[in-house]
């Protein structure tokens, strides 16, 4: 049995698609339980309009929800009984193996970190997330916000939890790696990131170098490793730029006359474009190199999202990717 | 009279498309005189098709051109009779006010750095970039590239440039200027991050605080600071971006029989957007706090992109604009 604790009150839509989106998920994968964490009515008004084995899904009361604005350490600290602590402590306890939220990004990474704990060896843990680029292609993202201030060593990490990660979770065979600069040539960048370039090439890890930013759309390496300062920006601009791009494709199709019988011709392939460029039905995005899992679903998840984190939590569990990373940090080895 | 140095051998299509646009911009400035540096032969060749007021441009042979790959600190010092060197010495003689290229951008701001020398009170001149946001809006990058490993005060440094250069080159009253971070409170970020809000709120500026990468494309602010290792990704990914874009629309627009009807009737809004998205005619990128000007083109520039780029060289000497960044740094004052 696949055991998850899922936070039902975090996120724009919660517990609504939350719940939706659990139940989804339970109604597909049969050996797969889930415990829903939140006020007890509200999500158990959800679930009377729905039909699931209702062993499959448990729902523990908490009275307490930490909001977006909320400074992270300090939600965690004083809200102990909030769904997301809650929910953080049961895959603590071991009672279930992975953490799924679309609540706060910060108050998700810190508790995870304090309360998980890291895998011997794992300096930081990072946040990975998968990202669309040119020609249906994609590629992974680490760190993508939760370690601002790195060291050099740390980026070296990401790329190793990275690294295994493509390749048990997406079946990517040795995963290229590239290394976010200002330049293609070794010697370019900042002291950081020259830095970082050096550790990197010590892993056993497909690292092949600096990439431009203006690569990453093309999908040039499977991984693109940074600071997760860098990371934030890089993919931060991915959503305002799409955002942009979908604006502004929309204000120019309604121009003119011409181009709005057009619109009514060439629709299903302009929708089929926006959707290929939002990242709002990407699942989740995993923090990796903690003692159990807890993944980060988008803020303004719907049904079909959740559903996909939680499908992400379900096989990485069931892969057992913590016992990968576990191995890599204790003998050195990858597991082929 | 407005005397401008063109390094006539840089850039992707050096010397047609930048003698071409230098002869398009003395016929429409009378007031301007051009010293086109290169090879004599290649310059003259594309000048004898041209029609202009040969009192206008002065061709200077040169007999060494710097590459794009060769590493700038090293091209400047071996190349001394490289057309960009010697256009950069005219400066610094004081023939001329300014130096454009659209060749190695590196050997751009380092030569010009080192042989043109910073304002005084001026800690690191910044690269500054108009990029075109949302419904038609623009907003201006600093620092886009020209210093990796800054310091916090530099930050302050570029967006004290920049604010007057967007007032007095721009006519933006009083700009607002955001910092780049990955939150909007004050309290978020890195450890330089933070430092540079603090810096920032000591100058005489319209900072308004942080603004998270997916704000950048909505122009929430006139002007974007940050170091020059995140303007670098932020320009790079928006080039990289805009790029996929356009690649996803055609291959969309390609992929149905409907949508190529669509396609012919949306024909001039669609390539209308793929212009809006495009960086190519922006002219050129300043590099401001030298005692005299220096400006970066595209690569890749034509014949109009250059001519853009000087007349933006031609408005910023005619403004006299270093004159207000002196005074600036000298008296601590803007020159309203």
């Amino acid at each position: 049995m696949i055991k998850i604790a899922v936070d039902a009150m975090g996120g724009d839509n919660a517990p609504l698609e939350i719940v939706k989106g659990s139940v989804k998920f339970v109604n597909e994968y049969k050996n797969a339980k889930l415990y829903l964490f939140g006020d007890e009515t509200a999500v158990k008004n959800v679930l009377g309009t729905l039909n699931y084995n209702n062993e499959q899904i448990e729902v523990i009361h908490t009275t307490e929800i930490i909001e977006n604005e909320e400074k992270p350490t300090i939600a965690i600290k004083e809200k102990k009984d909030s769904s997301l602590v809650q929910a953080i402590k049961m895959v603590k306890s071991g009672e279930a193996s992975g953490v799924i939220s679309a609540g706060s990004t910060g108050a998700l990474l810190t508790g995870a970190t304090v309360m998980l704990g890291r895998i011997k060896g794992v300096k930081r843990p990072t946040l990975v997330t998968m990202i669309p680029a040119a020609k249906g292609k994609k590629f992974l993202l680490a760190d993508s916000g939760a370690n601002v201030d790195s060291k050099p060593e740390y980026v070296a990490q990401f790329a190793v939890l990275a690294s295994i990660y493509a390749e048990k979770m997406l079946g990517i065979k040795n995963p290229t790696v590239g290394l976010v600069n200002v330049g293609v040539e070794e010697e370019k960048g900042d002291t950081f990131t020259k830095e970082a370039f050096v550790a990197l090439k010590q892993e056993k890890i497909n690292f092949v170098g600096n990439v431009e930013a203006r690569e990453i759309p093309l999908a040039a390496v499977d991984i693109v490793v940074c600071d997760g300062f860098v990371g934030n920006v890089v993919l931060k601009l991915y959503e305002g730029l799409g955002k942009m791009f979908k604006g502004e494709l929309e204000s120019s199709l309604r121009s003119r006359v011409s181009s709005k019988i057009g619109y009514l011709f060439a629709r299903k392939s302009l929708n089929g474009l926006k959707d290929t460029l939002s990242t709002k039905d990407s699942g989740g995005a995993p923090l990796i190199g903690l003692k159990g899992l807890a993944v980060k679903a988008h803020g303004n998840s719907k049904e079909h999202a959740f559903y996909t984190g939680l499908k992400e939590c379900y096989y990485f569990i069931e892969k057992d990717i913590t016992k990968d990373f576990e191995n890599y940090f204790a003998k050195g080895e990858r597991n082929e």
